[in-house]
Order: C-alpha cells, then structure tokens, then sequence
C-alpha cells in the first residue's frame, strides 16, 4: 500500500486546513512510503461543494456522506464536518472498513465518543483525532526535552488559550454557540487542545474542579456562518448563547503535577493566543502558538551568571520536520501543523501501527472536558476515575 | 505636624527596604508636607541591629520593642519583623497612641488580622499594610485605566507570583518554610500579594476554590537566615516544612469577573515574575513585575489595522510618581515602591485621612487566604461571606 | 488569457519556493484571474531535475534552459538557477517573447541586469524580480500606514539583515562564497533585501558610503552546495573566499532620511533576523522577519499615559491578503511570501501592467549594490547618479 | 583616609543623580573603605542651589565654583555643570589638588579635554569621567564575558542610542540644542555613551565615518532649561538650532571588528534606548537600556536543538553590585548606575589607583567624537591616529 484513497466531509475552515496538508505531503515529504490520493469531498450545498472541489484539488464531489463512505476507490475518510455530525460519520465509515481521521473534538459527549473508538476498534482500522498543535516543531522539541528528562520532574503546567472574536454583544449567534451543534463552548473547542497538550507533555489527569461563565447570554440570530469572525447587529431577534464563554479548572495530575487551564473567547487583545508553561525540577518551558517557531526554555544547571529562559527558533535541522521546509530562521505557519498531522498518518499506515494522537486521546480528551463539566455542574472535585 | 518620627521593627530585608524609603523620601518628594524622622531601630541581636542603625542611617538602635513603643519620641510604628510577631507588637503600639506601617501578611490569621485593625482602630490610630507593588508607576496606570473606563467591564483576571529559589531539596529550613513563623507558604507570602492586587484593581472577592502543593517535605535544618538564597546541603539533620510550596485557586469576583491565581516557589526562571493580565470588554493590561516599569495595554477600539498590545514604558510625566524621578525612559527599581508607599503614608498623615492600603485591606486579604485555606482543607468551594 | 504556462530554470531553495507558490496560488487565490500552469521545470542533472519535477508537481522537465525557453507551450520563463546564469537565461527567453519572473540579484553587474531590462523592455514583455520579503502581509501594513501619511515624514531608516551560516571557518566554500559565481556575499544576498525594502517604504537613495570585510579568508573546498547549512571539515585543500562576510554601509535618501544598513554572515544567534526600523515625524515602524507575522507601530498622537510600540498581529482581515489564509491569530510563514509575488504577477498580467517590483526595481537595487561598493573600492562617499 | 570630601558643580539632572549616589552609597555599600561626605554644593542661583543642598542634604551651598574649589574641607569635586563650564572648573580645582569627578562629555574639544587631563596628571588627583552605563550590572556581565573569552573573537558591534524628546518643531530653543554650551548634539551627548561603551567591551577604534542631520533648523527660544522635556509653542522668535539631531558612524576597530553607530533624538517611542549588539566567534549579547536589568545572551556552544538567545535578569547574587541590593529577580533602576559609579571611585581612593572611566577615557571617546565631525566636515575616512 503506497497510496491511500481520502474521502473528505466537511470543507469549510478545517477542510481546507485538511485539503492544504494532503496537497503538501508529497512535495515537502517526498519520502512518505505512503501518500493521500484526493479522491473525493462531500458537503450538503452542491454548489458550494464543488467550488471546493475545484479550489481544493479533489478528483470527485459527493452532496451525501453516507454515499461517500460506501464508495470502494476511498480508504480513509476524514471527517470536519460540525462536531454534531462526527459519529454518525465515524460509525457508518468504520462499519465499511475505512480508516477514520476525526476533527476534534472527537464527539458531543463522552458516550458518543467511546462508541467511536469501540466501533474503530471493532472495524480494525486506524484512527485518528486531530489535535493539530502537538505537531508544531516547537512542541515537538518541548515533548523531547521532558522525555528525555532535560526538564526535570514536572511540578506546573498552565495553560491557557485566549480569544477574543465574541467580546461584541452583537456578534451573532453562530453554530459554535449553539450546545446542540457544538457540543460546548470554548471548553470544547479551545480547552480540549489543552487538554489534549497537556496529556501530550504531562501525562493523564488525578482529578479537577472547574468554572465557566457565559458572559453574554444572548445575541442576534444569524444564517449559518462557519468563519470566527462576523459583523453583528444590534437589531432583529435574538437567541440564547447555550455554551460556556469561558471555562477554567484546576488540576492534579497523576503524577503530581498541579494544572490550570484557562479557555476564553473574551480576551481582548488575544487573537490565537494558544499557550502554556511547565516548570521542572531541572527547567521550564513556555510556548505561545502566536509565536509557532519560538520555545522558550530554561535550564537549571546553566552557569551561574547566564541563567535564562532561550528563545529557541525551532527552525534549524535539529527540530522535528524542519529539515523538509526551509533553511534554518525561515519560519512556518498554522497550516504546516496539519502537514505534520498527515504525515504522522501516513507513516502510521505505512508501519502498521495506529497513529498518535488516536481516538483513545479523543476520549481521554474527552472524559476530562466532562470531568470539568461535573465538577462545575456539581461544585466539587471530581476523580476523572469516576468517569470510567 | 509636619514631621513623624518613626521607630522600626525588623532590620532584614524589609527593613533596608524600608530604611531606604524613609531616607529616599525626602530628596525626591521634597513637596510631601508630612517628613519622616528615623528616630529608632530596633532588633532582638545588639550587634546586629547597631549595626543596621549605622548603615541605614537611623538615630538610635534598640533590642526590645516593648521599650521602642513606649518611647516618646516616637510617632510610627513600622513592623517588619517575621510575621508571627506582627499582632503583638501592632496591638501594643496601637495601645501607646503610635500610627502603625506593618508589613504584609498583616498576621498568622485571619483573627489575629482582625485583632489587629479593632485595635488600630480603637487607639484611633493611622494604619497602613505594606502592599508595596501597589505603588508601581505601571500598576498606577492600570488602576488610571480601569477606574476612567477605558478597559471596559471586567471579564478576567489572572495573576501569578512565580519564584524558584527552594527547587533544590537540599535548601534548608528557613523560617519562611515553617508554619509557626510566616503562617503559610507561597500562599501568604507571594499570593497575599496577588490578592491585594486584584482587590485593587478588580474588586472584592465573592468565592474561591484553591489547591496545594508542598513537593519537598524534608529539608535540611538551618540556623536562622532570612534572605531569599541560600546554599544547602545533602547532609544533617533534616525538618518537615511545614507550609505550601505552591498554592493555586479560582475565584469568582462580586461583579462577576473570573479569577485565577498561581504563587509557587517552583518556577524554574523565575526570579520574581509577580504579574498579571486582566481582560476587560474593550481592552486588557498585562503586566510583570520583572519589567516593572512596562505595561501592556491592548484597546478594542483601535484602527482596525493597528491594533496591538502596546508596550507603555511608565516613565513619563504622566505616569504617577516619575517626575519626581528621573527624565523620561530612565527607569526605577523594586526599592522605588516603597518610597511611594511611604509618600502615601506621609500624605494621609497630613490630610488627617487613612492610608491606602490599610488594615481593612490587610484584613480583606486575609479573609481571601483563610477561604482559600478552607477550600483546600475541605475540598470545596468557599464563599468569603462565610468568613464574616 | 486565464492561464500563464511556466516554465522554471532552477530547482533548489529558490526552485521550491516558486513551485509551492504555484501549487498554492489556485487553492488560496481561487479569484486570481490568471492561472499559472506548472508546465517545466529545467536543470542540468537529468535525475535531479526529474526528481524535483514528481516531487513538486511540474509537468516535464528539461536539462537544457536553452531548449527550454523555446517551447511554444510556455509564456513564462522563472529563473532562479545560480545568478551568474540569469541574464544569457533572460536574454535568450525574452528574445523569444517570454515573460520574465527573475530572482534577485538580478545579475552580477549592474551592467548585466541594465541589459536585462533593455531586453525585456525591447521584447515588450512583463518582467518581475523576486523581492519576497515585500509580501508579507506586516510590510504590506508598513508601507500602507506610510503611504496614508500615519508615520509621517520620515527621519530615519536602520535596517539589518544577519545570518550566521558561516561563522565556523571550517564551513565550506560554497559557491555563495564564490565571486564569479554570486556576484557578491552578504552584500549581494542579503543587502539587495533591504535596499528593495528601503526604496519600498522609504524611496530613492541619494549617495552612499560602505566597509565590508571577508573575516575567513579561505575554507575547505566542497563539492557543489547549494543549502544554507553544511558541516565543514578542518582537513583538506582551501580556496580562498571571494566575497564579503559582511558589509554596512550608510546613505542618504532623496527625502532627506537618513539610512544605516548592515548585511553579515556573522551574527551569532541570528538564523534569519531581516529587520528593519523607521522613524517619522508621527511614529515609529518595527519589524524582524523571523516574526513576520507582527509589526510594532507607534503613535506620537495616542493619548500621552498610553503611549508604547503596539504589538501588530497582522493576520486579521484588516490586513493584505489574510482573508485568504486562516482565521485571525493563525500565523503564516516564509513560503507564504512567494505566494503573494506570484499573485502580483498574476494579477499585473490580467490587468496588462507591469508587475511590482519589476526589472526597473531590480536595476535600481544593483545601483545601489554597486555604488556601495565604489564607495568601499574608493573609500569615498558616492552619488547613485554617479552610476547613471 | 576613610572618608573623602565632596563639593559638586552643578544640582539640575545629574546633580540630583550624584547627591542620591552619595547618600546611597553607606547604605548599601557598608564595606567600602572609603565613604563620600557631601560637604557643598555649588550653582549660580542662590535660591535654586539652597533649595538644592536641603532637598539633597548637603551640608552647606556655594554660589561661585571659585570658591568651592579653594575651600579646605573639600578633597573632591565633582563637576556636573553645562559641558561649557567642565574645563575650567576641572583646571582650577586640579590646580587647588582636588581629585575630579567629571561629567561626560569631558569637554567641548578634544584640546580641551587633553588639557584637562593633563591637569589632572600633573596635579597628580585621581579622575574618573562619568559614563555612568559602564555600571549597570548587564553591561558588566557583558563586560565579564567578554574577558573570560566566552563570546570569542569580535566580528560585530552595532549601538542606538534612540531618544525621541525634540521631534516636535515647536520644542523649544534649550541649551543641549546651542553648540557653544553643549558642543554638539546627540553625537557629544548620546553617542559619547556608545563610543563608550564600545571602548569598554570591544577596544579602541581603528577609523571612522559619519553623517549627521539636524532635521530641525530653527526653533522658539526658551528661558533655561535643563530637563529633557518641556512643552513648546509655535509662537514668538525663533533662534537657529546649531547642533546635530542625529549622527551616525561606522567604524573599524583596532582588533578588526565592524561597528556602526546611531544617535538620534528623532526616534519616536524610544524614550531613552541606549543599546548594543555584541556578535563573535563564540556568541552574541545584546542590551537595552530601557530593559537594564536584562542581557540577552547567546552561545554557539549551546546544544543543537536549544540555542537561542537567553533573557539572563541580572539580578542574581552571581551578577555585580546585585548582592548589595535586594534578592534576586528585585530590579534597580537608571540611579543605581551613578552609585556604581561613585563605589569605583571610592574604591580606586581606598587602592590609590585610577578609577575607571577616568580623564585619559574621557579624551580618548573626545577623539573619536571628533574624528568623527571632521568626517563629516570632510566627507572621508578619518583615522583615530590623525588627531593624536
């Protein structure tokens, strides 16, 4: 198997993220024992699906998932489809035997989400969720400093990701501030990247306790819109925001570490700011996904008199993929983390291992964003234990 | 009343401090219409405390300080002895007529904090607590902001007071790592501060949820030191520290905004990164006490095209305090505040008012310590009402 | 005319970069209402050029330019093979009414590339010279708040670029090192960056002076290199380095400004700091590309207690060509820039105009390129007219 | 001798900034062998100098320099009058045997700046000339480096010192801006503190070549000013500004290193920048004044994959002078420079040595200054030689 045959749903902001990474596999990883044929895309609006098509580069256009997973010429089926839809997509795939690739989050709920990892496992096919950010070098050199024990035993991890594209009253009622599509707020959306890096970097979560607020309860109504940004109004009807604003907990992981994690629409100021820091026995860690290229790094056995925190350009040879972009100093993108992602995809296919991050980090992801609901819910700590 | 002669309490760290602010005060506040007169030091150590007399610049030494609050001569009483000492001499300054400056925490707790105010109040005294970080030209600006509207209504607040000086096991026992000395850890010590801050700027607290950790348990005995650094050793006789090595907690503030707050020792690269970040509907403000001089402000309603954190160098004349100082651009130290501290006392003294900060906010803070105590030991949430 | 049929001589750094550029110009740009189509790709090595053309999608390939440039199947010819070779390469293909898309310096001379202009003047064709650094979206903010009078008139303009490939005298002599073959070192490959940036934003030079120096004279001699990294070798023959390690020099513009610029391969620490500041009347502009995604801009105008550099984001709609990447916050890289050149050019080939910048700017950059070194040669201030 | 006798010339800026180095000094410097008595104070107007001498606690004030210099309680003189008045006070006092303390630049000329220190050898007086920058803690770990040879051969230095206090035209007429009291412009005032300091890290310099611009020819006279801030008008007469507004030079050092200079006071939104760039075989260093207490560090010896620059916060007992102040990551300001300053005299007393920077630096930066005018005055490469 050197090629693998892609049917994609969803074609909006995440698939066009999903679209730029499977063009620019084989041209900056040449070496990839497997690569992604574009075979087909699928959307509801038959126009607005074929425009993708074109845009995009896909051989064929489909207006029905269900006749997309079927389809015998596609092996895999990548799904950016709204979080609402992500199930009933992954079962019916799975059930025809296609390797699945999931946006994250993984589902609405935690059951849903199980009963994707157990119908993939089920099917034997390799799966995968989408948490892109692991995938920046800079991460990656940060994920390599802890496992090699440059950083010492972990006693902090913060984290926070800050945005701030709903402060405006007016700004409409958009799907991503809808429960019932959305599964949550910035919880889901922004919290479970955290999450999901800090399982990544840290290891599994003890027990939380959280907080959320919706700051603005209600906002104008709006035709559908995909985008994080748009012009509201403060005229016409409004509807009720059903998901959190922002939601912050407190943790203890497993190994003792202690967490805090901020997710926030309402940060002035903050576009992307998608963050966090760790402190060791030997060092610390910091990285802003603002500034992707950059990790700062501190160690405690410098001399004396130059003790400080480097910032790192993790552009040069020695950071992970970088030797297949650009001369050191020229620096990456947002997009070039879906690259990374793909790749991890390709070789996990290659080498007959399921990739990582897979469903099971989708649901681990996930019992602790409902861990945090129920400790808010229920004003108390809760043991992501009591979850299993 | 155009002079107040001070006896004083402590020659430490926050003696010098202190003794610097008194001798400062004078030459760059020229106009301040109340002066002080360093009449007295006093410490338990003859040597010692003559010792500082002579360096620091004050009339007479003592070693009792129930003979220093008994002297005539003497008006103010500043307290900078170790914490558990606070109340004692507070109350027994309070009782000769003497105006009190007692360093932060105010005392072990909440209580003994409340004691001490009654007391203070009673003898009709002028108190003040010694939240010195208040009186940074860029946190001024800050309050300047909050206060004229410009930030908005407040969503966030999140603070974090990061140190690193007791990562090494082997460093030993001082006297701020045991309970029955400093009353707490990071948690009184650093989060005091945090706490005094958000009061300050945000507003008062309505409930907590907070955590602890204290990762070292042992340490090596130390004969009595005080500063901030010390060299230890893998040998002798060890102690159990007995206070948190970090304190983490959530609140929400009675007019709604979110909190998170962080003191920890543990921070590697972190000397004194004593900072915060506040985001309000149309702008934020960020700052670190390591740039004590710089704050961040980001407004909503720049040009569309050039908005941005702008970095604000509080140095001009229209920041507080810097024309008292040097031109614009040249900066000022951690010492400087209490200067401006100290200028606050004087001007209260002589418009016959009460200082701010003073033992009600010493008080307040405590409350939000002692909550934050609380929900640790009882793993839930506590309101501050239920400390009333 | 909806399609421009390329044919690119070069496939190295450069090679790529313009592939990608082509490959993504379709999918991001999808209004663009020219089309490029990746017809040839040209060098010597048959396997190479081979590899180059499956791995970055061309449709054939050929190992002789000369053959190439005759194909009645392409309408533009993209050089970016080593510079000795770009002007037979423009000549030959202009000669046979080619389109031109030549990468910078322009020539060895400035008598070579004054020819090179003639020839695509003379054949009526568009021509266009691979200035990239002008297309990020952060310059493109630069010049706008200049151009709209917002910085006011300028005083000053400091630009550097540093590099520090070289630094190990070990390094081998690659053929950037090489007169005969780069024409120049840092000056040439680096400097030419920030004269076309200054003439951008800030306008003509009028007369400049320079230093430079070759600090390793000789290195180990390697086989054909084309990277910006290489391990060198302390045994072996030598050959002596033929260009400079770095040059500065400083000008005068015709508006009066006064300009510093530094150009070195020397700058420990710097993998790819191209920078610039400009100073006017009304503010201040501040960028470094290894973090092209910001901008910093002062007011003198804003209100005096919030005055500071602001921090520019520049990836939000507001700013040039964004809307057509990912939403705010999420940042773009080095590659991007190639993008939006040949976005330029597609767009100046719908509109029948010259693309920016043209042969002219890259005549004009070769002015100053070698004004600076009569002024080095002759340790004298020179006039850029002294050159006409 | 345990105690030295100072008179000081002058209380405006630098007066202010020398009284509150005496007094500071016993205070944090106990151990210095030698303490400074503040015996007078001396300036024109009887008022402003009484007011001066309370304010910052001199003993007693002197209206006529003669005076001061021939008094017999005095053993120093420290000279911070306008640069005009430096010489003939220095050579009075020389010749009464006073050790000096003069402020930069030493002189208008560089004749007369020889004749001063020849004075001063042949009255055979300790003299130091203040470039107070040299004190800073970051510049004196730069310092360090360098010597230990940590940052290897020197291939770069590049210096700002940006100020932005007379870009409005209508700032009025002060004396900095009239050459026959200042000597020159930003050239004598600021960049005197970056040949300076390139003396003190890099060597001495080999030739050089300016520019400089005065942006603003004419501006409205104003009644006495010394501070660097004052509000203009667009009114009333206006007299010719007769100094530079901005200089730049480039030099070559003795050692082979390249330099480049700027000194502007036309830089919007940098108050008081007085930076540097180190680059060498071994590393790099870069410094910024309005960031004092922090030097960027880089080592090319530093691990592959974590080499970037490292913000070291001079603060730690490890870095100098710092141990006097406060515990680590507690920041100093601008004043803390002249404190250093005063200790190295004091020191140089205590040894009977020189201090350092003394007159034979102060003539030594006067020569490059002036090479530097008659570069410009002659549009040529000026050897240091030529004007020994």
């Amino acid at each position: 198997m050197d090629k693998i045959r892609v049917g994609m749903v969803g074609y909006k902001f995440m698939g066009k993220a999903h679209s730029n990474a499977y063009r620019a596999l084989p041209m900056f990883f040449p070496k990839s024992a497997v690569k992604p044929v574009m075979k087909a895309i699928c959307g509801r609006d038959p126009e607005g699906v074929e425009q993708a098509r074109e845009q995009f580069g896909w051989e064929s256009a489909e207006t029905d998932w269900r006749q997309l997973v079927k389809r015998d010429d596609i092996d895999l089926i990548d799904i950016n489809a709204p979080s609402d839809a992500h199930k009933e997509i992954a079962l019916a795939a799975a059930a025809e035997g296609k390797h699945l690739f999931c946006e994250k989050p993984l589902a609405l709920t935690l059951e849903d989400s199980r009963e994707m990892l157990e119908a993939a496992e089920k099917a034997g096919v390799k799966h995968m969720v989408g948490f892109n950010y692991r995938f920046s070098p800079a991460v990656q050199l940060a994920k390599k400093l802890i496992e090699e024990g440059r950083i010492g035993k972990i006693f902090h991890f913060r984290a926070m990701f800050l945005q701030d594209w709903i402060i405006d009253p007016n700004f409409p009622l958009v799907w991503r501030l809808q429960k019932d599509i959305a599964g949550s707020g910035s919880h889901g959306d922004l919290g479970a990247h955290l999450i999901d890096m800090a399982r990544f970097l840290v290891g599994e979560f003890n027990e939380v306790i959280g907080m959320s607020e919706t700051f603005i309860k209600e906002r104008p109504l709006a035709s559908a819109m995909t985008g994080l940004s748009a012009k509201g109004s403060a005229e016409g009807p409004r509807g009720e925001v059903t998901v959190d604003d922002a939601t912050l907990f407190m943790t203890r992981f497993m190994n003792g570490a202690l967490g805090s994690f901020e997710a926030t629409r309402f940060a002035a100021g903050h576009r992307c700011t998608n963050g966090f820091e760790i402190n060791g026995s030997k060092g610390s860690i910091k990285f802003d996904f603002e500034r992707m290229n950059e990790l700062q790094v501190y160690f405690t056995d410098d001399a004396e008199d130059v003790q400080g925190f480097r910032r790192v350009l993790a552009t040069d040879p020695a950071h992970a993929y970088m030797d297949a972009w650009w001369p050191a100093g020229h620096t990456i993108g947002f997009e070039h983390t879906f690259t990374h992602e793909v790749l991890e995809f390709m070789q996990a296919l290659a080498e007959d291992r399921q990739p990582v991050p897979n469903f099971n980090d989708g649901v681990k992801c996930q019992e602790v964003l409902e861990a945090v609901d129920l400790s808010i819910a229920e004003r108390r700590w809760v043991s992501i234990s009591e979850l299993k």
